[in-house]
């Protein structure tokens, strides 16, 4: 593998992932013939502790730097964040690519496109369609996942034949009976698949998912039992749980709510495109609620995942106008994505606390993944029989958990290609191989900014965050050569009484009255004194290393 | 509930926890009869990322403050941190409690003094065992435990019997052969069990546990198929885990290395005092395992959970002499201890990615819990048919899980008593009943600091790990009504050019010249007007809210 890309062979297809590979998120490819680019996805990924007061984080653009003419399509495969979220950042740099989607996936694109004030050149697909793009054949086919709508994509260039799934599973019963397209993608197979790039997220997984309309006697059963009210949080872009969920309200003659910003907002667009059935008269405002009797009351609001400013998050810690007791029932009707275990825990301690019952993934069925589980995998290998497979969209312990899945199947092992962001991979006479490296960094995204946000800003902030700082102001007249005024000092986070500075004021003026008497003058050399002085204390007397930030001003 | 606790009555046993209950670990329960004290456990919490920095979490001490001389014994159920971890700082207050626990218990308590240079009244006891501490009579219970030597404790005062479990399961088939004594609490049911504080942690998880023992074969198929070397990271207390350990070894001819200081230090004390044995001739010293034959080679280390500075993280991240690779398999031996989700995922990711195996409680069963599951709870209430039963140790969602099964098993709904830390209760008359309410907070330990980290600190540290901080320096004269240096700004953590401020610092100097003008001198006041005119530019140009940190000297 060397560093950088080598020179792109003529009869050459070079794919290179910008994002959605070694963490899960921020989902982007880009697919090269002979200088044109087809990109599959654009999404953004949702920061970790590790990357504190980020708000989202980019795929990394700069390998298009200088080359946003030669983009002839940007295809979604659906509309998760992870997969769209980053298209109005994309689209900074050039307006006009054109954007290739499904209905649904296109509305939710265009609320967001909204808020951005973007107006882009959007073209609506559907499974069955095909569309040229540049030397690019693309066909577009059904797949089930936990949002309506979804496609994988097939792209024909240069003579070879490339599937990318995007997020997809097998279930065999959707709610809208759109079925993945398992005869359309076997006659791809007849043909002979060049290169499958394929969802890896429960490669680890054994065996198949249930289907999403098993959930519906769960459902039945927890609004049987409720005495109170129900209260149902899930993903507001999960509309076949929420269409289950208003199914079950009108079986036990219930009228639901939707609370909360996104949920109301999808929703609307949901209904209106048809993707969500309203049992007629059933919908009320959320004010209108403390008029229904409790046992003929739903809620459906956001904040499945314990994120702190939604509505279930803020009725669990009673910041909210709606208030459970004993009686009412929360549904948890959502995946616990990884990393929010400590958030969702809160809630659920909160609500019980406050005597309600919490129903969750943990203590019954009310959540199926949307990504297909080693059993599926192994299913769709073997009815698509690509000749190479790169796993994509997961860690790298599902990336490898799904190569073990493909080698099992018979694709033969050094068919399977590893990649990471960023890995340059050219597929060439029915072969894949990776080729090159380019770099991939995190974009961050924070406030207005985009991109300003570094790995060092990032460790001073985690820094700051566990140990607080201690700052030094001191004026310095290098003429007198002796410390005027201060030293000011102060500290935030560090947690200790300002009293304990008055200890190290004296010895700072020695050291600095000393050193400029020894004809020390420049600003930078002073507060290196400083600096070394409080730290040097600091750690010994506390067993403490806060940030130091020392000033030295001179007059 | 009162706000405060009313005056304890003649015949009543008090009880109150000052730990343990709303959150797992810091356990700690203070009993009190007729003015006398005998605490049960005294452990440390560890923090969550709400709580940045800090190191440890103690029970609040407080509620003994000025009583001291009070207590006449602590006992401990057994050697695990969130038992005996705050001990040392309990200490600090009176070094003459006497210390009532088990030989291994004692054994890591002591171990753990001796770096605190504390010398303490320790008195060994055991299983059967019986001790009497002022008006306490004092019986001790083996119960099995994921450390050996674990005891439930059943006190007798003032004509009342209370039992404390500790923390226990019921394995049934436990390596050393030392089953809950069943039977001795059984005779203790007969009698009539007045109150029983039992362990919540598992009630939410319904059936029975697997045995330890049952470890064994899978332990012995993981060696069998394992080509190079065996890397298993367990809790460094999980003495029976790591004797399996060394069990597989010695069955597939190979020798094992104990790595890590707090492994290697408390295999030593386990060996020593007879609850490890070791086959003859296996250890060796880590440093000579590179001279072993990979397929003869097993490294027992610490790092299940994820720690950062622990073996198995820094091998992880390419950061430890050993370096892993294909061939190699390494064994995670233990639970993941809710919030610890991420950095175990970062830990498996790092060593797939080097083409080690991974082995985890998701793909394979190498760890069973210590804590009894529903059906060992429902077991463990129909043997011992308390009166009363207060559920200790766990979150809300586990006291309230524990409170149900007690219920099923025939405890009338208002003899148990739902309580958080602090909640006192008294018994009396074979009664458990609420009475009052003490105020908990939390005490922070952070590096040398104990108790001086408050929460508005927390506050600050949170901001600053999310936003960073822009400090402001700014000299004035008062005299001549005018800023004469600065303002010098700087930012850390915000995340933004210093460019930024060549835009505010005129806008400061003009709003303190004017301040300065109409009269304005308190320092106080100008630090106002510096932080608003900060606050107000950088929340409508950056749409953040940094901490602003002004400071304005007078000369």
């Amino acid at each position: 593998m060397t560093a950088t890309a080598p020179k792109q062979p003529e009869a050459a297809v070079r794919i290179v992932a910008l994002g959605g590979l070694g963490a899960i998120g921020r989902n982007m490819t880009t697919f090269e013939y002979q200088g044109r680019i087809l990109i599959v996805d654009c999404g953004v990924l949702f920061p970790e502790e590790e990357q504190p007061g980020v708000d989202l984080i980019l795929p990394d653009f700069a390998y298009l730097e200088d080359r946003w003419d030669d983009i002839d399509a940007l295809v979604l495969t659906h509309g998760h964040e992870d997969h769209i979220g980053a298209v109005p950042y994309l689209l900074r740099s050039r307006k006009d690519i054109p954007i290739y989607g499904s209905r649904l996936t296109l509305a939710l694109l265009e609320a967001k496109l909204r808020e951005h004030r973007i107006k882009a050149d959007l073209r609506e697909v559907a499974a069955g369609d095909s569309a040229t793009a540049g030397p690019f054949g693309v066909e577009f086919f059904a797949v089930t996942h936990s949002i309506p709508d979804a496609l994988a994509v097939a792209l024909r260039v240069g003579g070879q034949l490339l599937v990318h799934t995007g997020d997809f599973k097998l279930d065999q019963l959707p709610l809208d009976g759109r079925v993945t397209d398992l005869p359309g993608l076997a006659r791809l197979g007849d043909e002979g698949i060049d290169l499958l790039l394929i969802d890896s997220t429960n490669a680890e997984v054994p065996g198949y998912l249930a289907s999403e309309r098993d959930i519906a006697s769960v459902l039945d059963q927890v609004f049987a039992n409720a005495k109170g009210r129900v209260i149902v949080a899930s993903f507001a872009s999960h509309i076949h749980r929420v269409q289950q969920v208003l199914d079950a309200a009108a079986t036990h003659s219930r009228r639901a709510a939707f609370v909360g910003r996104s949920m109301v907002r999808n929703m609307n667009v949901a209904r209106d495109l048809g993707y969500l059935e309203v049992p007629g008269g059933m919908l009320v405002k959320s004010d209108a609620l403390p008029d229904l009797p409790d046992d003929q009351a739903v809620l459906v609001c956001t904040g499945s995942q314990g994120e702190p400013m939604a509505v279930l998050s803020r009725i669990a810690n009673r910041d909210h106008a709606i208030e459970v007791g004993p009686g009412d029932t929360i549904v948890l009707a959502s995946s616990l994505i990884p990393g929010n275990e400590n958030s969702v825990n809160r809630v659920i301690n909160g609500l019980i606390r406050q005597g309600a019952a919490v129903v969750h993934q943990g203590n019954a069925n009310v959540h199926v993944s949307g990504h297909a589980s080693a059993g599926e995998l192994l299913t769709f290998y073997n009815i698509l029989r690509p000749h190479n497979v790169m796993p994509v969209h997961g860690e790298w312990r599902h990336l490898w958990a799904n190569a073990a899945l493909a080698k099992q199947t018979g694709v033969a092992e050094d068919h399977i290609v590893m990649a990471e962001n960023g890995t340059v991979i050219d597929l060439e006479a029915g072969r894949a191989a990776v080729v090159g490296q380019v770099p991939i960094g995190f974009i961050y995204v924070d406030g207005s900014s985009v991109g300003d946000i570094t790995e060092a800003e990032l460790k001073d902030r985690r820094i700051l965050g566990d140990e607080g700082f201690i700052s030094i102001f001191v004026v310095v007249d290098v003429f007198q050569k002796k410390v005027v005024a201060g030293p000011e000092i102060l500290q935030r986070g560090f947690g200790r009484d300002d009293e304990i500075f008055r200890e190290i004021r004296p010895q700072l003026v020695t050291a600095l009255d000393e050193a400029l008497s020894q004809g020390v003058e420049q600003q930078q050399q002073l507060q290196q004194i400083v600096r070394r002085t409080v730290g040097r204390w600091v750690s010994r007397s506390h067993r403490r290393r806060p940030m130091i930030v020392p000033v030295v001003v001179e007059v």
